[in-house]
């Protein structure tokens, strides 16, 4: 298998991913790729950092043994706590050749930057996201920028409950962004893969002209970037999907079907958290 | 190590089970306690039954081998989905003196039909659990009953946001007991360790006259109840409790100590997750 044939991965802690999936399809449709959805631990946005990086490094590892060319790491969260550090580079880098792992934080930074007429950027994510500072720090090294930034640890659980049109919704959002209107941001950064299915009813409660910067689209121009620049897209041929999920019993394949279009085929669950228990006690 | 100085265990999927585990750190103070929560993999009830069930099974296993002398599932979902088959009585008493297993399920039945004027029921509970029919079934089975059970995912994502009071809450229990009420129950069983925190919205929206069930007052019943039976239970000195988690790092020590009223001391992080995907793909 020649580099560029091989496949780009996308990983998220759920069904959130998807968004970039998609639009990763649609630019790049000779590419193959693989989609992992850590299902049985989703939602990352709520647990602590030092979890969210562990499960996020085993992961990384296991696509990297799939010798993939490159990893998306679709989850806000995880790219927020388990991208700084050169440990993961080591995981990945370990098991293959060496594969660019590309994070949301920087292309979304990057997007509101270019799109800010103000510099007052506000950013939306969940607690572990916003808790870590990491869009917040990366915005305010670029100077001039003011950013708000507001954890809505409600958005996934409404979204996913199929709410995202529900009134209740549109009266949570408004509590949640009051800080961004009262700090009179001009761009938002969507910090996490769930919110563009909220996009509708966010717009509504921010108002006009404030421009919505939405992490899958940010993504998928820099790996089609940094894929080029490395000579590994693919040019010809139709790429197949695959799905690894570490509980594939519950609605994912029905969202991903409404969400991509067509059903999903290639569909394997990956085993965890049951073993492991039993090692901790003989320990 | 007699059998009675052995300590019970609450097992849950998170921090709803606090609410089993503080009922019975008051009514039975001479026993020691152990608490799993398995916060790297919450919530249990939008997950699949099967992976539900998996990690059940493995968690009780990790409690049996640590010789508890009984263990309380005081997870609704975990109960409803897991407590069915013989399979786990195997897994938990192969591992040592057979123990016995006390769900939240079967108590929460009695307490309801013994409260019901009318037998018109109600249940509320996660996705899961209510998609499960466990409550219903075993309601049915008592003859003359009605039941009316309806899901209420955004319930805990509400109560772990520290929402329960919001207008929001309100309305959202609003719009799920709304069958409940077009059928006129006069008892609803709270199918969810997290749903007595929303108890007194839950009050006002179906108003009076209408009892709540909690699982945690009907749990410790039984589990005196078993063990006065067997002659298990401890009659002097005081009881000490031992947390473990599969996060340590996120709210749970500060939402116990709140909870509690005093700040828990032992806490372990039992290893989940990661050591088995390496498994799964070596396999």
């Amino acid at each position: 298998m020649t580099s560029a044939s091989r496949a780009i991965a996308v990983f998220d802690s759920g069904v959130g991913g998807l968004t970039v999936f998609r639009a990763l399809r649609r630019r790049l449709p000779h590419e193959s790729l693989v989609y992992f959805g850590d299902t049985a631990h989703v939602p990352y946005g709520t647990k602590s950092a030092e979890t969210v990086r562990r499960l996020t490094r085993a992961h990384l590892a296991f696509l990297s043994r799939r010798r993939v060319k490159c990893a998306v790491v679709a989850c806000n969260t995880a790219s927020a706590v388990a991208l700084d550090g050169a440990a993961l580079d080591r995981t990945l880098n370990g098991h293959g050749p060496a594969v660019p792992i590309i994070g949301v934080i920087e292309p979304g930074v990057r997007m509101a930057l270019a799109r800010t007429r103000s510099g007052r950027i506000g950013v939306l994510g969940t607690s572990t996201t916003i808790a870590s500072g990491a869009y917040q720090r990366r915005l305010a090294a670029a100077g001039g920028v003011r950013v708000t930034a507001r954890a809505c640890p409600l958005f996934v659980p409404l979204i996913e409950a199929g709410w995202a049109d529900h009134p209740v919704a549109r009266r949570i959002a408004a509590e949640y962004v009051a800080p961004l209107k009262a700090a009179r941001v001009d761009t938002v950064i969507l910090g996490c893969t769930h919110y563009p299915l909220i996009k509708p009813v966010l717009g509504r409660v921010l108002g006009r002209g404030v421009e919505l910067v939405d992490s899958a689209e940010a993504v998928e121009m820099e790996v089609e970037r940094i894929l080029a620049g490395r000579g590994l897209l693919c040019r010809t041929g139709s790429g197949h999907d695959t799905f690894f999920l570490t509980d594939t019993g519950g609605t994912f394949p029905e969202i991903a079907r409404r969400f991509l279009g067509s059903p999903i085929r290639r569909l394997v669950r990956v085993d965890t958290g049951v073993d492991t228990v039993r090692d901790a006690v003989r320990a």
